[in-house]
């Protein structure tokens, strides 16, 4: 299976984050591919492969122009603002402050386009958002000249960015990027997995009223986790993408077999809806000593979420998405590819 | 004039402020009461008094129960979860998260009722806002029983806070709280002139609806200061409330005679509306040395303000809001009673 992958993304590189009321050292961090790689290439399971650079349109077919503009300049205004610290929101247009209007100085446009605080942006991060994003669109390549399967292994991820906002690490939504790009090339159907503990709340909102993509999720119930606000069973699409949403959440403790169990679920439906390929929002954070979730799948176990994915016999594209427990990303990660590659 | 005020707002003492990225010593802290009661007294502006405890129902009828009973409980809830610092929220519903649910752990309950997050919670935050209703309720009565004026010197302040959300410092709507008691109790047109540097946009959300109460703010402009996304001059009000919201945005560096061109123009509006008692949110950080803010005016002319106000020859309640350059905001906030009490 060919790897698109690039050492660049380190350069993406922030040095805190809002966590429990604190600024800690950020759980999603560039180290974390170092781990990947390095299992990667113990497993022997493909080439590193560095990523081509696409247009912007690729991109904007997802993003808004604005909230990208907002991206590339957010860090220069913000230091230009004379702000010390990396950029975190204080304020956002709540359902209390409901004025359309964009703000002109950076804090406002700052929490304007957030949707969460966790998240720091320095400098460079518009720039791996960016390579993070071609990483992605050469994965998705990889598969319209017909390989079976392919790796995106990008960073930052991308799951929680939708339209016009980031948060949970997430800046440009790689997984939405390469789908529109394989429906762009002949593909009709994309079955959209996330299988990250967190519910792609970014990727169900784009592709919400549309039924070119089913999208599903199995995630940590949002009641109790990130991103909260989005997520719950009862949102099953909207206009023509209505019956094409399907979340799974689930609560602190599920194991593989009750995860599993959804995952056929899932699976079932995207065969009834007669998807051509597959996209996985790939992320480790499901493992059991993840130090922000709370599921409890073993490392082992993830040999059989990869062979279980591979049962659906489609093209298939994984692409990177999150996983905090750092020493142990990298086995997880190899794991699912392995069993995937196994069952294929 | 009676000045209503109790020394144990001081109990609400957070450590941090999230500010450019960084967690900060607060803005809004409790040294600024002290030096506001040493320049009341040196002026000689009127006697201390400590406010009498009313029902909850009082603040029922501005906040929803649910979100009381948020404050209540979220300090305890965030120390049981494990946090280590002091409540902040991290992610909120924005708008490409629109579940309607409230979620049960407490990090996604702080985002859910936060409307920005500068404002940390900590111990006896919640009393402290309490406490600081019955001092506007208490000074509400005192002009109900036929004073005048009175000032209720009340801390944390309340402009910003709306009917289920936090932020800016504010946690109960004071003046909102205050506003509504005058109405129960025999006045039947509320001006409520908001002078703090800042839209008071917790109290426009509230009445925006309403002929009861004229809400008018002179601030600065949204595009460029908190609260960022409400306080535009195109927000007139709503059905029957239409016509008796008037905002005055103005720029940086304003001076004080361009803001009392502004006054002038609110004052008018009071009188043409019919009023019959006024409510005075006042913040100081219109002031020029302000650390926050970008209003130039200066100690002296706080004076021009109080005479100003007192020729409306209303009834006139003056609650404090905001106000961060601490040293100066005593004698900035006794010019102002002190202009008004020697106008009248
Ligand atoms: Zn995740
Ligand atoms: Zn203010």
């Amino acid at each position: 299976m060919k790897i698109i992958y690039s050492p660049e993304h380190s350069q993406h590189n922030t040095k805190t984050e809002l966590s429990g009321g604190e600024l800690v050292s950020p759980f999603e961090c560039a180290d974390r591919m170092e781990y990947i790689c390095k299992a990667l290439k113990e497993y022997d399971l493909g080439p590193l492969i560095e990523p081509r650079q696409y247009p912007r349109s690729h991109v904007e077919k997802i993003h808004s122009k604005n909230y990208l503009e907002f991206l590339d300049s957010c860090w220069e205004e913000w230091q230009a603002a004379g702000m010390k610290g990396e950029a975190i929101p204080t304020a956002w247009p709540s359902r209390s402050m409901t004025s359309p209007r964009i703000p002109e100085f950076i804090d406002g446009k700052l929490g304007y386009y957030a949707l969460a605080g966790e998240t720091s942006i320095a400098a460079n991060t518009a720039r791996s958002a960016w390579l993070s994003s071609n990483i992605a669109l050469t994965a998705a390549d990889t598969i319209v000249q017909g390989e079976t399967s392919c790796f995106a292994l990008a960073r930052p991820p991308g799951h929680h960015a939708s339209k016009d906002q980031y948060g949970g690490y997430c800046f440009i939504n790689n997984a939405a990027v390469a789908t529109q790009y394989l429906l762009d090339n002949g593909f009709a159907k994309v079955a959209l997995m996330d299988v990250d503990f967190h519910h792609g709340n970014g990727t169900q909102a784009i592709f919400y009223d549309r039924k070119d993509v089913f999208f599903s999720s199995i995630h940590g119930d949002p009641t109790h986790e990130f991103p909260y606000y989005l997520g719950y069973a009862e949102e099953k699409g909207a206009g023509e993408g209505l019956g094409y949403n399907l979340n799974h959440p689930l609560p602190a403790g599920t194991s593989y077999s009750e995860w599993e169990a959804k995952l056929e679920e899932s699976l079932i439906a995207f065969k009834a809806y007669g998807a051509d390929v597959m996209v996985v929002s790939l992320g480790l954070d499901t493992f059991e000593n993840d130090p922000i979730s709370s599921f409890k799948i073993k490392t082992d176990e993830y040999l059989k979420m990869g062979q279980k994915l591979a049962s659906l016999e489609l093209p298939t594209l994984f692409i990177m998405e999150g996983g905090y427990a750092v020493e142990d990303i990298g086995y997880n990660t190899a794991n699912v590819l392995k069993g995937f590659l196994q069952a294929t």
